[in-house]
């Protein structure tokens, strides 16, 4: 019998708290459509600021501020974007710039790092002089903290020369930052510093942040202006929204600090989880808040631990035939890490490279 | 100096309850996306069943609820859809269901009473024998009660009619339910025989029932799995949307029963602003909600008197330079409605049919 | 057995001459795709110059010339064009324009003479300040001759004043320009001042001139460099095009002068078949080369004669049940036109309202 | 001054015959939208004939073919193509298929000899249970012989077995055969039996075989039948397109036998030019009749090396900074190959590997 449950699927799966629920049931708020929300637009103003651009809008998904920023900067017929192979919206959007916004995607080979290879990039840039043949080059996407390749961060050195390259070819720079504030923590960088060079940013609230739904977009005023009228398209445009951003404020102003105890805890999760025979994790590529772990004897498919784990009340993801992905968040505390790496360690007897006691069990882990 | 506010814009103005408030603030909630949150699911059945159909998907409003309708139902490239002239769907989506969506639009005329001819529709559907030159039909949509039209209600007899035609086509039947709660009261026809023709019905929730926010689609199962990959595309997939699915709950279950209440006092208002010399209202017409006010004489734009009426705390919508739009709902209670009058009177000093007093001011008008 | 084939199904069925073989079979070509084609650069500058616009660009049909002017006046996402609601491109472009091009058209009523009334027009172009619910009007699309009213011919004082129309509020006007040599002989006006106002024109070479295909889309040089992309990327650019257009340009060349014997031709065969009881032609309404001929007794229906003048050779198209269509061109001789009319004669006996022989036989006919 | 012209640009520059010429002359033709032009008829059947497929269709060019096929095949919103990353529809057709057509592109790596790795293309393909983030792959996109890697060819070994793996999930096969009479000759295998495995071939006529303009796609009969109405939508329906056809019949009876020798060219071409110091070509990469020629030391860029050689009358590409492109057609004699290879040198004087005079410069052409 489960009698507990350590949910490590995603960083969405986060539940609301208190606060947040104390903050949904006052929240002051009006007809969104017609663009007089005050809490939503308190937050929208908040998350500008903290990004360091002129305006926001809040998004349903994290999905919807991708589509809408991507077809807001490719708004003609004809147009394309530069994205990574192995980038969010290039694999898990749906295909939706292209089949809702008939945008082309010029997918750029992704580093194990996240990162595209700069001269990669310059050279997908279309020719203009070619545009009888081509499509026209309007934007280059960049996505930090890269999800796929476990979380690692572009440098804000990085971020900075694909500006410059996009501004040299007279193109737009859109970051996804789905977990911008991991990568900020992580870097040690402030987070408006980090996308000074964008164009537009997407940030998620209801990943490490833990709001229970929603994300914002950055930009100019005129981006803004474009992208909530395509919000209205789409039909993202809701009523009494503030609701939501009532408890997304919450998240902003409570769990930006907290990202650094998950960064600490998968830290210590991957060092353990590295130390059981059988399995294989990168950790000095645990950068952030997730852990790619690989199982590399045959006992198990990823689908099986899957199972076993699950058995006892472990939740992960399979990615693949023999990888796993693991993500902390706030509500992971120091002892669901311990507790986890038990139910890996059950699963794989007698094979530990070293014992669990020799891990540092004492950190002092944060708990929430 | 205004004391007292009166806002007739639209029932989508409507300030969420206690009762919402504590429904939010307690709700059950989980990750969506993943498809676990079961005050979505519990939200979604509730309506589905009262509509009569198989499944449903909460979408965050009107607009997604009818662009992924229509989308599923069209979802062959090279598509037509039959809709009204003066649908919502068709002037007020932002075409979204051609420039998003890629469906080629055939509208046909709508009457005064919001239906289309039967024979027009007919004659609308293409000859699938002209494919090489013709787009195909596959939907036609009907829209009930209908907005633009002053809220009037298409029968049960109509709606089964044009379910019959799209049969025998081969078609689709999709109904804009906006607000088919207030046909359903106005018509004294269960909700769920009123649909019965339909293959899909978009139901607002946040329109005369209230919600802050959200509509929820209903359709057969497959329909729905369709949608929901759809919604997912838009970037209308949100996390523990659950909050907004409790509220909204409430709304279904407090607020049907108000629609009658909100009708007479449209009955009443639309009776008393026609006894002002000045404003024509056609009080026959006058089924639901919503009242359209035409000024015939020259003393007022719609926009001078839209202003004058905002010095005393009452918002209208003005329609065009001479009409105005009134929209009921139940948080204007009897005496907002005698308040409006006095306001309107005060504009048009000296030009009553006849005296205010005339009027039936004793009514015992609901209070909520 | 039939002996004698009398074409009048369209204008597109005529068969090259001579003189446009040996054209074809003589003509400078090059690489129309690397754009050193001579001889399509030479009728693309004689259809311009004829036209009064600044340069053209040879397409290989109507449908391709409405599609791309539509499509380059309409290059951002949310667009929507004014247009007849039974316009060639609204009814017979298998809807390309949303189902391709994602615009959404905003149909308005076309009126028997194939005009819109000019404030039909206006209502319909979108109020900029509610970009949030409406899509953007870029464009309105007249069509002169107009193809569903019988090919009547809208004048050049109603051109310009719906070209003043679409300067007012800052929208481009497109002509389809099928027939537009047919209006401009019949309204006995100059074709570049029939299409003074307007910012493009598709002009089709293969109906009443008789080339084998092709048109040639016409406007400011910016138009059609944008144009020239958008053929490429529909597929539309073509090698040694030169052919085609060497045909085209003796079709210009040689048979706009004949486009005068169709119209009297027309005139006398309308004429005719409005003697004949059962038949009903609104001879005034024959302003070009096509009759809409009403079966007014129910004797035949339209597909029941359609087939007994077919067993005679001679062909025409039915358009819904008891209406036909019939479409003069240059190679059908006054002979044919009596030879069509005796046909439809035998086929209601006894039932002329006067003799045949009662009509102007000896007009001297052109013959080709 | 220039005194001879040899056109290597690409294999689409070549001049009609006499016998093209006399067929158009004397082509019978009718109007093809109707469907009843009889040369288009036999065109299209012979190429399917020789094509082992059921129907063909007659396109304007090689990218209309292949955007109607992709299109067809992908008729359903969400739809994903997995095709090469230096595949002609990828790089060259203007992003047509996201930007007019909505489908999602999945690049995969092409390797240096035109293949993608078959583990690839299935890593590639979309799990149908990951739907709500997964467009849905329909199709797999192959090039034979491949552009871009200097006209290498597919195996059938190759084909048939990403045939395997397109049937094995579900998927249609399509080839874009831009040069696949190339193909076929430079494999010695005959044309349908390489294309055995595919849904559909777009079959290029006015590459290597020299007709003036126009392709023709081929695949079953539902598939034709629903390309033709694609084909209409995007306006490539045309009238009496015969003629064309007639000019292309011509070249495919006439130049496929011409193809060999087109190969023997490129290959001397290829040897002779890797023997000049300075330039570097893969001389066992060219299997057909492309070549490409890199520069290796800074002497030249390809700019000015094209320069050079424009002077001398000898047209070829640059394909970026130090690349060339050569394409060797039935309008390049032997002779022409001898003084294109003279022109090179005089641009690289004195740093030839060995002499000219060492080739084999008897080989016994053929000419044309």
């Amino acid at each position: 019998m489960v009698t507990r449950r350590v949910d490590l699927r995603s960083d969405t799966v986060t539940k609301p708290t208190e606060a947040m629920r104390a903050a949904m049931a006052t929240a002051e708020v009006d007809d969104d459509v017609l663009g007089v929300d005050p809490t939503a637009f308190r937050l929208e103003s908040e998350v500008a600021e903290i990004m360091g651009k002129e305006a926001g809008l809040f998004v349903l998904s994290g999905t919807m501020g991708n589509l809408i920023s991507v077809l807001v900067h490719c708004d003609t017929r004809g147009s394309e974007v530069i994205l990574g192979d192995d980038s969010h919206i290039h694999i898990y959007e749906n295909g939706g710039i292209s089949t809702i916004g008939g945008v082309h995607p010029r997918p750029v080979k992704n580093n194990e790092d996240g990162t595209m290879d700069i001269d990669s990039i310059e050279a997908a840039i279309r020719d203009p002089r070619g545009e009888l043949l081509y499509p026209t080059t309007r934007l280059i996407c960049l996505e930090n903290s890269h999800a796929n390749s476990g979380g690692r961060c572009l440098s804000v050195e990085y971020t900075d020369r694909v500006g410059e390259l996009a501004k040299k070819h007279g193109l737009k720079l859109h970051i996804d930052g789905a977990r911008i504030f991991n990568a900020s923590v992580a870097l040690g960088v402030p987070v408006n510093r980090l996308v000074r060079a964008a164009d537009s940013v997407s940030v998620c609230l209801s990943k490490g942040l833990g709001a229970p739904v929603g994300s914002v977009i950055v930009g100019s005023k005129s981006f803004i202006a474009k992208a909530r009228i395509l919000r209205k398209a789409l039909g993202g445009g809701a009523r009494q929204v503030g609701f939501i951003c009532a408890a997304a404020f919450v998240a902003l102003k409570e769990n930006i600090e907290k990202l650094e105890g998950d960064h600490r805890n998968a830290k210590i999760l991957a060092e353990g989880l590295n130390q059981i025979e059988g399995l294989k994790v990168d950790v000095a590529a645990v950068e952030t808040n997730i852990i790619n772990v690989d199982i590399v004897d045959s006992k198990f498919t990823a689908e099986q631990l899957h199972k076993n784990l699950e058995e006892h009340g472990v939740l992960v993801m399979s990615k693949g035939q023999f990888r796993m992905r693991i993500v902390l968040h706030h509500q992971i505390s120091s002892s669901d890490v311990h507790y986890t790496l038990s139910c890996f360690q059950q699963a794989f007897p007698g094979c530990n490279k070293k014992t669990a006691s020799d891990l540092e069990t004492d950190t002092p882990l944060i708990t929430q």
